[in-house]
């Protein structure tokens, strides 16, 4: 098979196919390991952590800690993050080459449904996996220039630290990157079109997460459509809709990502498209014989690890293990901004359309011993269908990313919270409040009042 | 029913029961939440965090933050940390009056079946559970004095960080405050008769812990066995069999937490006991018909989350709930020592014990990109019977706590590696390295070497 791009999607699929015995050619004109390992997932969560370590130095004080934060080292942070980048990519590197994979540096084309040009050499398929991921997008008459207005890929080679900031877009990136400057100095204010941030999550996380970042000064303004952009010799100065004008040396644009699908052959062989992403079944078949596509060019969740399982499930599909169809809602989200975001299955209203009657329990971290300790404030909220299994969990705090392996658990395994609530959580944890959840879910409360 | 003694187990017992209509006498003569409130998790977690925040403040510059950690203000420490426990107790407080709980203050006795008595008052109750916890062990000749030779209660209430420090037991408590005061800048030895720190633990997580705490400058002797303590004019030496000895500030004793039963009338009652434990069936039933009991004086983990489970059992049972038995080995084991330890199930010995042949694997946070970016090393091991489901799960790193949610449902539900392989992880989260375990396991290693 050939597999064209390296990123999430494409390597995962390439590694899946060759360990059960499929001969894989792997087209990548840039890094293997794509957006996610080099301009995404990892340095960003990198950034993160290192405001993280800032706003510890910050706070030390009320644990009793002294300490001063004396400011921020961009050139030390880069280092940071581009060691954690490199190593990671060298693990991959070694992982590709261990299993036999051909790899093809290049830009590749599609010329057929069985084959791929890369630089004048054909490789030919049985199948090929368009696999080319998503770049940042912008908006008409918006351009990235690099210098004033920066797209995600441009903000994390950043060599300073911004005086003040724009952030176009108060979605999972524009967030992200909000809260780590923020922790950094720089005083930031998000725009957002939609009325509410990280408005694809139940509206309850978007409410703590806005008071969070209230009480942050992280400002931000929702409802506000963006109209234009102005740069000055020290800055930017954007106009919203109504006249209204904001100031900041730099605009982050974080208006999504877009599939990288133009110019690559796929309308030319026939592959069906829409708005420019790949359209496929269930299965991940286009509408091409033998031609499959995952991750970010598969209308739906641009995240690494749906990336993965659809790159495993091409793989195996491929090898006739006839795997299970993956289900999206069941794929955790998780934004890892301080606080944290994480959910997984649906909110509260998508329930509520999809079944009718739901009931929604929400578990207030007041109440648990180690948010307490950690001095973060937010909530697990489950929502289930009446009598039905758990079919959303969402929850608001610091750390809260690394309890969603449980919440993804309970919710692919169709758990009930009676299933849930008589399992024992350690003492004090914060995936404590997952089962606390669950126990007033369940009707017997603990640390809760009925 | 009467319930003697407020701690974890008594007062969630109390909770559940009065939550079930049954009328409940809650007697304590020391603080609703007893030592897990008070002088247990919660306290040592708070120092924990101080420790974290005083180990970021140290290592900023490996992250690019420029940040110096002056030093430890300990009133701060405790005030944060005395904070964290009064939080607590007052919705405690509120809780236990809400559910219309009658407390009774003051020290009970056991004088019949179904009678406790109070400063010359007796409660009577059809049933009568007893839960007075347990108090800090010490060996024949050694004395607490509370000046230099410290239970875990002298040192939770310390005014000042000592310059040095001898930990007598490597277990969970000795482990946690080797590891506070090594962060807060003491010189800390552990005494460890066993052979190695951790020993209730898998080997493989002692190996880890061992290693992470030697580059962290932490010493200790395992294998070595107490012999003497001699109090100076300036702190304490230690000597230990074979007659090498040890000096500091101060000596912690941490070999372990007896319960507390003597003088309380269970002997006089005829409450069969064991080496001052109350022995109980499966259904937390004494020889004593009406007589029940629950937490650290039930021979088994001394751990709050038991202890809440066994009340809620307990009171779920005498409201004719029928409630299935715990089983002991599906209670979670944190140590929040930097790095951490998590465990859930049988360690790989146990189960091969048990089960004779098992399957260990183990997935080093080397190949984990959040555990990267946390700088952390450690592992995932998982055990599973022979084509059987998971039986235990053993992890090491920091943070690792948090994992252990997922882990214990796992390890409850009875899970099999491919159930587990097939549903997604957020990347990049630590929990998805329980992920890439199952999927090693399973056969199909994502991020891992075949």
């Amino acid at each position: 098979m050939v597999i064209l791009g390296a990123g999430s999607g494409g390597y995962a699929c390439a590694l899946r196919a060759a360990q059960l015995g499929l001969t894989v050619a792997l087209v990548e004109k840039g890094n293997l390991g794509g957006t996610c390992l080099h301009v995404g997932c990892i340095p960003t969560k990198a950034l993160l952590h290192a405001a993280e370590v800032a706003e510890n130095a910050k706070d030390a004080a009320q644990f009793g800690v002294k300490a001063t934060l004396e400011g921020i080292d961009m050139a030390g942070v880069n280092a940071y993050k581009d060691g954690v980048v490199s190593r990671l990519f060298k693990g991959l590197t070694g992982l590709i080459k261990s299993r036999g994979i051909t790899v093809v540096e290049g830009e590749g084309r599609l010329t057929s449904p069985t084959t791929v040009d890369v630089a004048g050499t054909t490789y030919t398929g049985k199948n090929v996996v368009l696999a080319t991921g998503s770049y940042s997008r912008t908006l008409p008459g918006l351009d990235l220039d690099g210098e004033r207005v920066l797209s995600s890929e441009h903000a994390l080679s950043l060599d300073r630290v911004p005086r003040s900031a724009i952030v176009l877009g108060g979605g999972v990136i524009g967030c992200e990157f909000a809260s780590v400057w923020k922790s950094f100095g720089a005083d930031v204010t998000i725009i957002e079109a939609l009325p509410r941030l990280v408005a694809a999550e139940d509206a309850a996380s978007s409410k703590v997460l806005e008071r969070a970042f209230r009480k942050r000064k992280i400002n931000f303004a929702t409802g506000t459509r963006f109209e234009s952009v102005k740069t000055t010799d020290d800055g930017v100065v954007v106009t919203v809709e109504g006249g209204k004008t904001y100031e900041a040396e730099i605009l982050l644009v974080a208006v999504g990502r877009g599939p990288t699908t133009s110019g690559l052959g796929y309308e030319e062989v026939g592959v069906a498209m829409d708005r420019g992403f790949v359209t496929t079944d269930d299965r991940l078949r286009t509408n091409v014989e033998g031609v499959y596509a995952v991750g970010d060019i598969v209308p739906g969740l641009q995240l690494a690890h749906r990336g993965f399982q659809q790159g495993i499930f091409v793989a195996e599909e491929l090898a006739g293990l006839n795997p299970a169809t993956i289900d999206e809602s069941g794929i955790p989200r998780v934004t890892y901004s301080d606080p944290e975001l994480a959910s997984v299955g649906l909110t509260e209203e998508q329930a509520a359309e999809k079944y009718g009657e739901v009931e929604a329990l929400t578990y207030d971290l007041g109440g648990n011993g180690k948010s307490q300790i950690l001095k973060t404030q937010g909530f697990v909220k489950l929502v289930r269908r009446k009598d039905g299994p758990v079919v959303g969990v969402h929850m608001v705090g610091a750390r809260v990313g690394e309890l969603i392996g449980e919440a993804q658990l309970i919710y692919n395994w169709e758990g009930y919270a009676e299933d849930v609530a008589p399992l024992v959580h350690a003492h004090p944890t914060q995936n404590e409040a997952l089962g606390e959840a669950h126990l007033a879910l369940a009707g017997k409360p603990l640390h809760a009042h009925a």
